[in-house]
């Protein structure tokens, strides 16, 4: 590790005409860590690797994709590789992969369709992303992963010419794809391990709702452990039973794609790549963004790895922020999380009760549900709400919403609150709008809260 | 004033059966208060006077009530004045007035459908609201407020018999109003002596896109100061014109209503009821609260004056906790408000730009325009941002927003950040959530934010 009077020399010292920054990985971290390099460093030479067609993409738009909302694949990009290498001059080498590193003598190893070569760098990102976790297959034909935005158009085809599909893991994903997929008239069988769907976004209270309301449309198996999946995907045993069907999506999770530095770079206790809060690995011009990365749970002050879009974007700008000379330092995550099925908006942030017991914390909670418009205005949903704070502090810890409208905004503020270390009592106070067309004189979260405060 | 160690003294010290509180307004204010302090002193004798038939009622509802959204005047009441007695054990007295008040004997006098009362109180809430600022006019009959909810039908009659309707302001509750009577068809004229609609809510930039909107369906006059408003309503004269309507809403703001303690409590510079962070006036015993008592704006540390509906519900809150034995200190306002126009909803949190100067900042700003989607899913709105900070402390002072969809909870969470002092990079941190079907991978917010991060 490097000293923090060390450090400050390395980055007041700008001499960009020579240096050479590579990014491997050109999704939203390396883009974004590129872009932001490019912005402050004119004439640093940069060289972006990515292995497959896409930049600065989405796989976010996957599902989207899969129910049929959108059909043009040129969409899941911001910007295109074209764009990158007029506008921004960032070479971006699409199709090309890197395949080995040097870490000792700065050199990166590409295979792509130009060949084999061979690069120096001054600067290093890893911005490598996830890669989804696999089950053994007995034969893989009908099996599918939804992952890369490259792969959504063949992806798409295949599965809108089965009818009976199965799903493997019912978190966000595997909500996701459910929802996509009945929207399409498919037939969905949904199979899932844990007591109720997104358990790992939800506590039990709001889990049950949404696993209800997904079990409208889809067949749900909950608490079923598959054992095989057998016929390349036509066939799925579980510990309680066997389902035939003509094609499984596996989403039994991701986790960090570290192959290219495995043995090289110090991972932390997560699996992703360690960095300090300059986004920098053990060596000290390797970087590291995105889903790939360790950060730090700003509640529990302890390793965490949160694969989410936000931020994967902002680790990668602040890599590029510090890279071009300007320090800018990360101060960890609060894993907010956004997803939704059909009318229902789910959204979590913080901890859940049993994490929060489980780092220390003596949590309290307190759950409500109430109305998204005053009484009187047409239209007002359901709403519900649970916060989650620690006893012994007054520190709320997390917050969770299932709800049809302003589910998102209510969760940002969360975030706001939870990575300050607002207590129940600032919480309460923070002076929430009011308009009868959406929302409450008391909002749901404010009730909540004040709910807590009076146990 | 009081000690600290005294304060502490009289709150531990509990003895509820003999005392009796007395609270003067039966609104948001007054109906929060008295139901905290029944919930902690369940023995204390509490009774409400109110002047009109209504108790914890909604003026909010009243432009949405004029529009034709619902038809039960009950509906403007959140419980009735039988539930407070019955189940509350609160002896709300509507239609009784309070004529006087007697600090220094402890006595409050009163005139209702029971005649003369004269009642001693050991605690006193005054929570009398708000009231319309007045234009001199010839003859009345045709000229209207809209602000009670008691008198929400017998207003609504009227402007539903007429045509042609001049508002006069262009205000929040002038826009509402307008919105009101333009979906009921009505011809509606707007006149504002502002430069823009919403200009104590919005600056310029967004301001003008209000006013655009507003003009399609409603003949707006802009910097228009009125000088006359004649034959009972029925025509206004302006320094540029003359219009000849049917009759008039005048919605020129309100201010805060003191008339019984004017010369009796400390009013503050703002006009309204100077009162401690424990909602005490200059009388130990007497508190107040809701729109006719002055806080402390949180950004500027100077005394503001915010007559919403969430602030004088938790000031009221605040004043029966403390008078129920439970100390709890109201920590001031940041100005959060939130308002619609069809399908814009406007919100703002925090000082404006000028307000900003003039408090002696100096500030700095970035205005947005972006979409509420990803740019791949359907259904995506406008969205416009506004962000002050200030260039020394770089701390965020305000931000205002305009939009289809997900307004408020921005809102909402810039309230919080500007609540606890967050800077430009705190916010730029905020780990917002990213859903594609409700939002952009890079907030408005966010993109705001950034844009004032590199100005
Ligand atoms: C289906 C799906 C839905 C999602 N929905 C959401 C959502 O709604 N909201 C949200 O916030 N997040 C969502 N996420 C997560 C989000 O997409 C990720 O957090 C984000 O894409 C991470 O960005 P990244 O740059 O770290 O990795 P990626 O976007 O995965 O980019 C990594 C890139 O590196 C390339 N690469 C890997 N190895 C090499 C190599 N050796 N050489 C060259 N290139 C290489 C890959 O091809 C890839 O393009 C979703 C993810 C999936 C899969
Ligand atoms: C049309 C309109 C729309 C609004 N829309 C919104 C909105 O969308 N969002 C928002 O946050 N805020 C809104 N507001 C503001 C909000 O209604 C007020 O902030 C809130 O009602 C204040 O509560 P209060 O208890 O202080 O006063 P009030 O609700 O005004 O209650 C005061 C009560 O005291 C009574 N009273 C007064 N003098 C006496 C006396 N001498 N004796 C006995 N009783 C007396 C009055 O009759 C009244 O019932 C709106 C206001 C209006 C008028």
């Amino acid at each position: 590790m490097i000293l923090q009077s060390q450090y400050k020399k390395v980055f007041l010292y700008k001499i960009d005409s020579m240096e050479k920054l590579i990014v491997i990985g050109g999704g939203a971290a390396g883009m974004s860590a590129s872009s932001k390099a490019r912005r402050l460093k004119p004439q640093m030479e940069i060289e972006v690797f990515e292995a497959t067609k896409m930049v600065s993409h989405a796989p976010c738009g996957i599902p989207y994709f899969v129910e049929g909302l959108f059909d043009n694949e040129e969409l899941f990009m911001t910007y295109t590789p074209e764009f990158f290498i007029e506008n921004r001059k960032i070479n971006v080498r699409t199709n090309t992969k890197v395949t080995e590193i040097d870490l000792n003598s700065r050199i990166v190893y590409a295979e792509g369709k130009y060949g084999k070569t061979k690069s120096e760098y001054d600067y290093l990102v890893i911005s490598t992303g996830s890669k989804p976790k696999r089950l053994p297959t007995e034969g893989e034909d009908r099996v599918f992963y939804m992952h890369h935005p490259a792969e959504a158009v063949t992806l798409r085809q295949k599965l809108w010419s089965l009818n009976t599909i199965a799903i493997i893991g019912g978190g966000i994903l595997g909500v996701e794809a459910a929802e996509a997929l009945s929207e399409r008239g498919k037939k969905v069988i949904l199979i899932h391990h844990g007591k109720y769907l997104l358990n790992k976004t939800l506590d039990a209270e709001l889990g049950k709702i949404i696993t209800d309301r997904v079990s409208r449309d889809v067949e749900v198996k909950i608490g079923e452990a598959v054992k095989e999946i057998k016929q390349g995907g036509r066939t799925i045993v579980t510990d309680k039973g066997k389902y035939e069907v003509e094609g499984t999506i596996v989403a039994v999770g991701v986790e960090p794609n570290t192959e290219l530095v495995k043995g090289k770079l110090l991972l932390g206790e997560t699996g992703a790549i360690k960095v300090d809060e300059y986004m920098r690995t053990n060596y000290r011009e390797v970087y590291s963004a995105g889903d790939n990365t360790e950060s730090v749970n700003i509640v529990t002050g302890k390793p965490y790895w949160v694969p989410f879009a936000p931020v994967a974007n902002k680790m990668g700008y602040v890599a590029g922020s510090n890279i071009g000379g300007e320090p800018m330092k990360f101060p960890g995550v609060v894993n907010t999380q956004i997803t939704k099925y059909k009318e229902y908006f789910v959204g979590r942030v913080g901890l859940q009760e049993e994490e929060a017991r489980k780092y220390g914390f003596h949590p309290v909670s307190a759950t409500i549900s109430g109305k998204t418009r005053a009484r009187y205005y047409p239209g007002a949903k359901d709403i519900h709400v649970k916060v989650i704070a620690d006893e012994d502090t007054k520190r709320v810890l997390g917050a969770q919403i299932v709800g049809e409208e302003e589910v998102l905004g209510r969760i940002d503020m969360m975030a706001a609150a939870i990575m300050k270390g607002f207590t129940i009592e600032d919480t309460f106070f923070i002076e929430m709008g009011y308009l009868p067309a959406i929302s409450r004189v008391w909002d749901p979260v404010i009730v909540a809260i004040r709910k807590l405060m009076r146990d």
